[in-house]
């Protein structure tokens, strides 16, 4: 079977996916939608699919399954509506800036049986799947403590912060699925401390550049996590998790892979300083995953409830620093 | 001027402080104190020193300075005795488990006008101290965030936890003084998070195995501490500096430099298993730098207040767990 | 202007060119020729160009280039068939396994004014091209020795050894145009020293797996290749390059990033087995910039010349061996 | 039994092998002769042992072992006197150099049952001697290929390349000794290719700073030697070796093993510039295993022998310069 896809979306992350649908076995583009004609001709032009409007997608009996790159606000509203329609959605995360938002768009998945992976790049990265594999295979016995070490090369400018939900809600939200994904066990427990360090403007509209964040499961096992908006030398993307029988860790991605010596030392590149080139097989990988599971009907690797349960702990984060106390997930769900 | 020392106590510390003692260029070691005859014997027999009591230590025109590698519960009155009689004090920690000990000794060191260096040894790590001495040249620019990873490879016996005053003041101190030493500011705040994973006696004795630890500034600048007692790998003993321009970091100290290649991929050696093979050169860099400030008739580059400082960071980490909640470090002060 | 494409040969590295061409903008695929119809079809069906017969290309007016990947002793008769049929051909090393024939072929192009880029890949991995840019960019200082280590994981079955002119002419030649490339002058001497380790049956047929050779410049500059059929731990690829004012080198890739780390030591993974994927980048890059030499009707960054003179080297390098002794290479040109 | 030592010799390395002496348990320093009376002083008062004359040492019933740190020219004397003076012998490198004065002397110390360690510092470095125990250890299979840089920081001044015989007789003899060592068989042939490239009077002196060696065993087995007089940054001391079932490579040291990051990339500091801070641990373990054979009445792990068949090595490849041929080792023994 050839799983049938429409992009809804032909922005920067549309064209990623656009890209990656085109070049995975098993899935055929057929559609784009933009309200920008240019970007929508774009997808067009490199891969030889129809323009079509969002009804008209939805109402399309030669698509099986979507991709939602539209803007974060109209996620939920399009993954309804696309379940409904009987198409599988896949969708960027965040489902919705609101907890509430996600479970009702959850429970309406739910009650039509509809497919919804919500993208986490990450998971599908190469080195993250292998440091997992790793640990199913018992490399490094019982996981204890996971190390997130996430740090973006500078900060966003200030209106995509209130735009975004803010560090928590659209950059961290990455790491707490990571988290949970590597911990192996429900997170139950959130400690937050968030400072502005990089950015005054960040600070006067509420938000933070700097923070570090301690999660713990019901076992007492702990994650911690460490972010912020600017590292001078890239993209710093590492993690590691120590276990009662070792460690597994993924190092950076530099731009090459030289050494240059002097007489000041040894010297090799800044690491890649853009998430689409750090994580370029990660997005292959995610579509592959979700072709797969469309295909075989089987259940996708990341679902709603991953969405909403990486959301919580973003809530509960923010919780945290309001009340300078550990807040417990229950509290915000 | 040659610095002559005695040294209190003949255990595996008073042994390392002595070879440091001999080999350092302008330090002579005059006098050993111990109860166990056969250890005092022994670094006679290395040194060629004379074994003395503690008394007459105490009265020895011939000692310029004693290094007090006696139990804790003894530090304070030995500083404070040899404060008093004229000599230079260095003194392993912590200076005593009580706080309120600690301020009233460093008193009676101030009130002699005495001088009194407490040996936080990996300050004098060659590596840490070019990590420091980056910070200081402006390498990394505006310090903004310190992570300490400190591993011990294995738990110590139950026993040692309550005699040490558990992990925190015994283990943890040493890394929130390095904290204090790299922030370049003093600790306002601390959160900590600890668990009992490694064994479960520790946590009958009510201490910890594992825990992680955020400290703050006034300015918001943090440190995160991930510490556990378990480490299949080896000693793990890694900092890292971010700061606005750039992160300094200093890397593990394997068995060896070798790697061995085969079909299954690359191998190298453990971490040196030992902390007094890991920090070699920092217990003799220490005793050199106490020489040194005492011949010059300089101030000691660690002294009590760092001990009581650490030491309150503990207490401090200690009452965030019993609360779930940020101290702030005047409350325990 | 696109540049419209024929590939002569779909075999492995047919397939390889098919996808460089259809991937790198400006460039199109037209059409296929194989006399295995399937796969001809494969290409066809994964690309969308037409079969076609070599007859058939040689006179499609819709062609503008050819990248012929046929067997070795077809190359020098297509490239003159083409270069005089008005095509820009990029051809697949080496041009022969003959000196006299290359040279032939070499003076047929010059003759018609013909454009033929010789596909050394490795110029155009982006590490050697960074190495190469570092020393282009001074930062080396002066060139005075190159080494280069060139393993393949396991050795070819005996019936491709004889096919393909053993191991200087087919393996050892891509490292001595990496040696030409890196030196930046021309090499004037050879010394080579060759064994059979690893498979007698190699040796039976006269050649070898196993070499050491040093190449020398009119100046005195030095490279140093060593080679073997056989590293249990991958494909290994590196290449250092040393000058007055210091050294740049290129690192192995792994099959990934991560470490992992028991009470053994740590562990990373083997190196990427399969020059196909260790080079997958070089391969897109090298159709690309012939595309843009094309384009541009400047030079490509390869040529006849370049063959030329790697399989020179390559004759020198078996004259040394048969005779003991450094070989000029103007002895066997 | 302790060894008692006397030192031939307060210079440079004079020096080194009198703390080693002071520092290995087993052995005791009780005279050190030098014509310069502050030099022998200097070693006097660090190490309270006695001042003598060659002459009265020779005839000292309190000395069991010599160290000759003389000039190369006085060594093959010295050890002949000192072995029929029924002392232990060990000697620095070259024993002469001329290779039948130290056949002569092998022969005199063979007919007086002596005891003649030549000081091959490298074979005790630690990263090497687990290479070696991991190669004993069939780690890597059977050993194919072996690899050695060796880079000095900088030439030295040209009246010490007279004095020192060069540099194959020199520098180049180590990684000959080392080459012998990890091989496990012994060479047959070599091949040598030299240049002038760092200063043109180490040419007009007739001796050249940079070459490449290749070596040759019996069964095929290979050795390449890089060396240069001139790496700009720091001491390059690196061995590798390829068997057929893995390799085994020991790094460089590092200054410190701190990382900085910055927009430009990541940074480490050169190597260690100085043999004898490299080889620091190197110059402790030979002198401990010279003591350890004396007083076991065992043979020394390096012999008489080994200094004549690494000088024979040099005389060979200066031959293969002179004849642009690979030669025997025969040729020249």
């Amino acid at each position: 079977m050839t799983v049938r896809f429409a992009i809804l979306g032909a922005g920067r992350i549309g064209k990623v996916h656009a890209g990656a649908v085109a070049s995975v076995p098993g899935a055929t583009l057929v559609a784009i939608a933009d309200p920008m004609p240019d970007a929508a001709q774009a997808i067009k032009d490199a891969y030889g699919c129809d323009i079509r409007s969002i009804d008209a997608i939805e109402g399309s009996a030669d698509v099986d399954a979507v991709v939602i790159c539209t803007p974060t606000d109209t996620h939920a509203d399009l993954i309804e509506r696309f379940v409904r329609a009987g198409k599988a959605v896949f969708c960027e995360k965040p489902v919705d800036l609101s907890l509430d938002r996600v479970k009702d768009c959850i429970a309406t998945v739910e009650a039509a049986k509809g497919t919804l992976m919500v993208g986490f790049n990450r998971r599908f990265d190469p080195d993250f799947m292998a440091v997992k594999a790793a640990i199913d295979a018992g490399r490094v016995g019982r996981v204890e403590m996971v190390t997130i070490t996430s740090r973006d090369p500078g900060a966003p400018p200030p209106e995509y912060i209130t735009r975004s939900g803010g560090m928590f809600r659209d950059m961290t939200i990455h790491d707490f699925d990571i988290a949970r994904w590597l911990l192996g066990e429900e997170v139950t427990e959130v400690f937050a401390s968030a400072s502005v360090l990089v950015d005054k403007r960040i600070g006067e509209l509420g938000d933070f550049d700097s923070a570090n964040v301690i999660l713990r499961t019901a076992s007492g096992t702990q994650a911690i996590i460490t972010n912020t908006r600017r590292a001078a030398y890239g993209y710093d993307q590492r993690i590691e998790v120590l276990g009662s029988d070792g460690m597994a860790a993924a190092e950076n991605h530099g731009e090459n892979r030289i050494t240059l010596a002097d007489k000041a030392g040894f010297h090799s590149a800044p690491l890649l300083n853009f998430f689409m080139s750090r994580y370029t097989a990660a997005y292959a990988n995610e579509i592959a995953a979700f072709v797969a599971a469309v295909a075989d009907g089987a259940p996708t690797p990341t679902t709603g409830h991953d969405g909403l349960m990486a959301l919580a702990l973003a809530e509960a984060a923010l919780k945290s620093i309001a009340t300078g106390r550990m807040v417990k997930v229950s509290e915000v769900l």
